[in-house]
């Protein structure tokens, strides 16, 4: 199959650090060669993979040795896929909402992955006014605020298999890994951890927008003499961090619309102590790959028994259910559905009387 | 003619305050009606206007009471023009450049008018990129760093007669007007009017990115007992504030595209000693409506001998080649021009057989 994967500019492909999205569409076409699709990578010009790569600008926006207009390099970055749209066979969107009117008035199918929250109340609207574009959910909390928009499935993260190795022996400690940010209740870990005396090392950044945040709630927590602050960790640091870790605490308070590192910990064999928010009960199998929890007190009794999980349960669970491969597959299939559905294009300027006629034809065919 | 105009959305169409863009398309679009075109306005929900107003959002995006995501809403704006597209002869953009892709594949005509300044890098790729589409520079200077665009033509802004009232018999003070900031120089009227021993008074914001520049730079020199600094001054004010000047004085130091400021001072009859750069000597006619000159000394003795400018004849030179009527016409004569030659979009999406056809067809005729 003739895909088209359509990753963001503002990281490369794989990010360098952070950069959620970039990584899942680096897994997703990784994964989608090795399975002998024939796929065009759509990124900035640092990318690395084994698709062919299709590059407007050298460098990813956010590192960019100059400062660049990123509306004119996503502009530009359309362009390109529009003009070789009829060369693909399905054409996968990473990039927000700016391709919505080009993309309904291409014939060639398509869709796009959400990757973020979707209860901001702009959503609506849009969404509203492009009912036809076909869209995935990365669970299926996240689709809750937008119930009406055109949900071609829901596809859970995956990550490479070996990505993360298998550790079957715990040290004695609890791990937090994330962003130090309010929805993110690095305090909450803290009470866990000191609940159950046990240490809690912190791998996290702090964004410029939740420094004052840091430094009032959270810095003065750090003094415990249980908590170890080690700053932000790298992929390669993540796989002892973590994997060695008796448990991975994730006492979110906000709707995550995945959480990549619960299935990173699933995937060293660790078990995971999670509120009960967005795709939390999707991801973590409670009682089996960890605990799902509503409150403290749940949370501190979670962690307190999360030696009875079995770690080698949660790594088959990984293997089964959140591998790149088993991400890939899921995503042909769907792919297939939308070629055989057929995309009708939205009638597009002084051609109205063309695309009407091709459109009314293409609207007679099962929708 | 049935015209299109699409507005930015961050400010209303007029805007409340600031926003040049936002100001001129205003007098356009009125102008236009006025001229008895069918004209449409693609603007925030709050813009005044005698045309048929399209709005997407209730209001502009700036002021909005709440948080809003500017991408969705010119994603949103951009659907609802292409969607209507055959309904107009010419369609007329004010939009920075996101409506490329779309508009490059639109048989409808239409062109883009930037505001902005052109000298920076992403620019150049950008319109290499698109080389066909049909681009309005507000000053020749402006289009200097895109040489190779594809300039449809210079058209001046224009401002509507009775927005100002002729001064015939000035105060004695010269008048600075616009943004506090270093590109502007008000450090140099400053020192021109101090050399000149003759009032300033300072009619201008300053932005947040300005802040520090003018605490350390400026505000010092607000000190001197000649200098009068009064905030920011809304279009009323502005009347009387320029009107009743000896001068505007205009020291910028940076290629300023147009510079509304000094048509609103030609329109009261008040001369401009303006610097050489950007757009001024094509606004300025030197010992006509004002001096250009090069440096501090120059600018001194402009000052002095301001009053040798025949205030009468600023308000025709403004009349004749800066009214709004003016500006109107001049587009409409490009629309004409446009709509003659016809416009052949770019091959699209799995349509490229039928299009490549039509565009070929097209190329054809005289281009």
């Amino acid at each position: 199959m003739r895909i088209a994967q359509v990753a963001p500019l503002i990281e490369s492909v794989p990010p360098v650090r952070y950069g959620g999205t970039e990584r899942v569409v680096s897994y997703l076409t990784e994964a989608l060669v090795a399975q002998g699709h024939d796929v065009t990578l759509f990124a900035s010009g640092d990318s690395v993979t084994t698709a062919d790569l299709v590059s407007v600008i050298d460098r990813a926006l956010r590192l960019h040795p100059r400062r660049v207009d990123a509306q004119v390099w996503h502009t530009l970055q359309l362009e390109e896929v529009f003009e070789r749209a009829a060369s693909f066979d399905i054409i996968h969107f990473h990039v927000d909402v700016a391709h919505y009117p080009l993309a309904s008035r291409c014939k060639t199918p398509h869709l796009t992955t959400l990757h973020g929250r979707l209860d901001l109340p702009d959503l609506m609207p849009l969404h509203a006014r492009f009912p036809r574009e076909p869209l995935v959910s990365i669970s299926d909390a996240q689709r809750v605020p937008l119930p009406d928009a055109n949900w071609a499935g829901t596809v859970h993260h995956g990550l490479p298999l070996d990505l993360y190795q298998f550790h079957p022996d715990p040290q004695d400690y609890f791990a937090f890994v994330g962003r130090i940010s309010p929805e993110k209740r690095v305090d909450r870990a803290i009470e866990i951890a000191i609940a159950c005396n046990t240490r809690l090392r912190i791998g996290a950044k702090v964004d410029p927008a939740d420094q004052v945040y840091f430094e009032q709630h959270i810095r003065p927590l750090f003094g415990h003499p249980l908590v170890t602050y080690e700053g932000e960790i790298d992929d390669r640091q993540k796989n002892d961090f973590i994997g060695n870790a008796r448990a991975l605490l994730f006492p979110i308070d906000w709707p995550e619309p995945f959480g990549l590192v619960a299935i990173e910990a699933m995937a060293c064999g660790v078990p995971v102590v999670a509120y009960r928010h967005g795709a939390v009960p999707e991801i973590v199998s409670h009682a089996q790959t960890g605990y799902v929890v509503s409150n403290q007190q749940q949370a501190i009794d979670a962690a307190r028994r999360v030696d009875r999980i079995d770690r080698r349960r949660c790594r088959r669970h990984f293997e089964r259910r959140f591998s790149s491969a088993t991400m890939a597959a899921t995503y042909v299939e769907l792919y297939r559905r939308l070629i055989g559905t057929g995309t009708a294009p939205a009638p597009f300027c002084a051609e109205s009387s063309l695309h009407s006629q091709s459109a009314s034809t293409q609207e007679e065919e099962p929708a």
